[in-house]
């Protein structure tokens, strides 16, 4: 790990010369996310153009892979959907591309498609940009062109820009915080009714609060992905994801990942001695080293990340001269 | 109160156009505040400029009501020091002018005369802005300067870009939270050590917790002036300051105002109900009809602005379609 000086993140606006034409939204995805972002954008037109200036925001077309699956949103009659996806990142008519599918391919040849075709992109794929932005950040800076990703992680809290403006004067030694939801409503669920782990997972799979296969979420994968991303917002450069430590240490055998391994008993324990155990991703700058972890850990129950319960978020920075900053809000989708 | 749509805060960069040209900035006062700016600017140039995407900050003068006040801290033999303040926001080898010496006068005329001869202005002069922000902006809007005061409220907080930037597509409800540190720490020690309000105050004065006058903090005009300065952020209008309520409704008589009237015996039953008291200030839009006020409250504990112990500001916005936000950090100064 480099010592993480290289530079901060992108807070230039999307459009490198602010004019009154209109930005051009291309949108890769129609899932969940990418059918509330394309409502949002088609809704709230008036709205979101006052929070960007002025500047209208036209979503102008929509890539998706299956175009015979139905979907529930109204789309106008002007507005292109279409399967022939890299043909949109390559499109004279598109200005901003926001990438919402998911996955790693073909996502990653998209994005730099669009980024090399000198087209904004906005991306939330964060199993993504553990693996690959550094490099994606590369082609942006080499077209130079935007590459924003803040929806990636916490999606409803304010990290970046922080970071870029109102704290930029701080020197940041760690990160730290909640950056999954489905984990985090598992354990607070434990807590309140001091459920077995694998009762409660199938109840939150039940309300669709976890999907069917959680081990991502569970095993903390996705929060080790959400932390990398965290790091490269923080400290400047991209951690190694898989260099991440997710197995709690053990006295012998092997510890199983993420919260698979925590006991009823643990929690309430925990509960007993006024502590709540938390699914705890963190960063921490060592003389330029970076130690990072997602560990179920036990904190202080009224402590900013103890009380952070259900599906919320909260990420907290530690820096000088500022101190403690915590930003807490929903999570990402 | 019209509807409060007004404008969003002001997210440019200081410097309209991106330079290597150093910042040169003038320190209006040099008390508790200034001399902490001072130092930072003056010890930490290099890292502040990398902050300020490679332009150098370089203080160099700094206005002061009395030469011959003792100073304690070294200053540069080139940097200018003068008592004549409304020189220096005339001096064309001024860029920017920092604002740090409190009160209404000479602040505001100062502020007026750099902000018309063309300079920049930061300001933390809270009680200036909740009486006089609306003509402020408005010479700053005619000059075409940028006028910032994001460190007037919750200084360590980031509230300016997040509200302008990350967050700028939400419709805000409601910002409320904790907001003055001194009355903060005095119902923090009043719940934990279950002292008088008097005893407590007494030993925060003993300690520089609180200021020899207390009333300001105490009768919760501090906190009046901040929610004004965070009205503004989050709904893009300054409100009426005095319309501002402060003193608790009670069902006789008249009630004190802030604190003063907050008896140990409320604070030890809240706590038994596993509440907390904390000075909370808020404001709500209703049909853009705007309610502020900073009351005394009971509130859970463990929510986020009950456990905001000591000194330590928590701002709180409420918005669609994000939910709610907390920002919590350290007070300013």
């Amino acid at each position: 790990m480099p010592r993480a000086t290289k530079g901060r993140a992108d807070p230039r606006p999307l459009a490198r010369h602010r004019t009154d034409a209109p930005l051009r939204i291309a949108l890769l995805g129609l899932g969940t996310v990418g059918g509330a972002v394309a409502r949002e954008l088609l809704e709230r037109a008036g709205e979101l153009a006052r929070a960007a200036d002025g500047r209208s925001l036209d979503l102008v077309a929509i890539g998706v892979r299956d175009l015979r699956r139905p979907r529930d949103i109204p789309l106008p009659a002007e507005l292109t959907l279409t399967d022939r996806v890299a043909d949109l990142v390559a499109d004279p008519g598109v200005d901003v591309v926001v990438e919402v599918m998911g996955g790693l391919e073909p996502a990653a040849d998209l994005i730099v498609g669009a980024l090399s075709n000198g087209k904004a992109v906005v991306t939330a794929n964060k199993a993504l940009l553990a693996r690959e932005g550094a490099e994606l950040e590369r082609v942006a800076r080499h077209g130079d062109v935007p590459l924003r990703f803040e929806g990636a992680v916490a999606g409803g809290i304010p990290v970046l820009s922080p970071l870029a403006r109102d704290l930029a004067a701080n020197r940041w030694t760690s990160v730290e915080g909640i950056v999954n939801g489905t984990t985090n409503h598992i354990l607070t669920a434990m807590t309140e009714d001091a459920g077995a782990y694998h009762e409660v997972l199938a109840d939150a799979q039940a309300r669709g609060y976890a999907e069917s296969d959680p081990s991502g979420d569970v095993e903390g994968r996705d929060a080790a992905d959400k932390l990398a991303v965290l790091v490269r917002l923080a400290f400047g450069a991209w951690p190694d994801v898989t260099a991440i430590r997710r197995f709690p240490p053990v006295l012998e055998g092997e510890a199983p990942p993420g919260i698979t391994g925590v006991a009823p008993e643990a929690v309430g324990a925990a509960r007993g001695l006024g502590l709540a155990i938390k699914l705890v991703a963190r960063a921490e700058l060592h003389d330029g080293v970076l130690d990072a972890s997602v560990l179920p850990s036990a904190v202080p129950a009224g402590s900013p990340i103890g009380s952070t319960d259900g599906v919320r978020n909260i990420v907290s920075l530690h820096g000088e001269p500022v101190g403690r900053v915590d930003l807490a809000g929903p999570g990402a989708g």
